[in-house]
């Protein structure tokens, strides 16, 4: 198993950072605005994305397995690619020098690969989208994301 | 042991991404600005680190182990971080869909640590500084570059 680890620091609060990764308004500010579904433990929230033209490009369901306000968040995948199906996605957020740090893990990947590689890659720029959203206002979902590579 | 794996697409030939990679003035222009020493095949490469104030946050040395032009591209971690010494950075470059695709890798860690998630984010922000480069002249080379926590 294979794991895609990322850290990244957010000038606000860490109640502020957990409350766009747990609730349906805050997630659609960040990762893609067509999310819907149950955003409490041991619900499912469904993630579609699409191009800027409005052609879809997939989707995914996650189910909340952990929500530790305001330190932990955790997601099984059980829709979506089937390299993604099974591994978890984590946020464990904590504070240091005034910004709250959150140490992203999407882990239990089968194996290492170029669309793992891809994946990592988009990981991070979301991750500039959920800090801009949080500090700005404005972050970039889906369909606005920032495109990386010729996959997405 | 484990590794960083990221994907990114550039608008530009193989060559020109394969330049910004083996040159001492391609590197300045999207990794740091302080950038010295041989970057032909064996030789060693020196890279140094400051923060916007001028202050020192550290320095790494690569050996060149492999450079196919225009398609792969090893270094080997000689001097750095503790975890970085012997661990390899590898650019392997591909030609699709109009674009330059760049697997990037830096395997090898003797573990996953929260270092190495903030290097997996920091290498991110890089490929896209290289990116920057690459596709328009300007990229975000330290002590420029964009500063993704509390640690850099």
């Amino acid at each position: 198993m294979v794991d895609i680890i990322h850290r990244v620091g957010i000038k606000a609060s860490p109640e502020k950072v957990y409350s766009a990764l747990t609730t349906l308004e805050g997630l659609a500010h960040w990762w893609t605005e067509d999310t819907e579904g149950n955003a409490a433990l041991g619900g499912t929230i469904r993630f579609s994305f699409r191009s800027p033209a409005g052609d879809f490009i997939g989707k995914m369901a996650m189910t909340v397995q952990e929500l530790k306000a305001p330190d932990e968040v955790r997601w099984l995948c059980t829709e979506g690619p089937s390299d993604w199906v099974g591994t978890s996605i984590t946020f464990q957020l904590s504070r240091q020098d005034n910004q709250t740090i959150v140490l992203f893990g999407h882990r239990n990947w089968a194996e290492s690969t170029e669309f793992m590689a891809h994946c990592s890659m988009k990981w991070a720029t979301f991750l500039l989208s959920l800090r801009a959203y949080v500090e700005t206002g404005a972050g970039k979902p889906s369909p606005g994301d920032l495109k990386i590579d010729n996959w997405n």
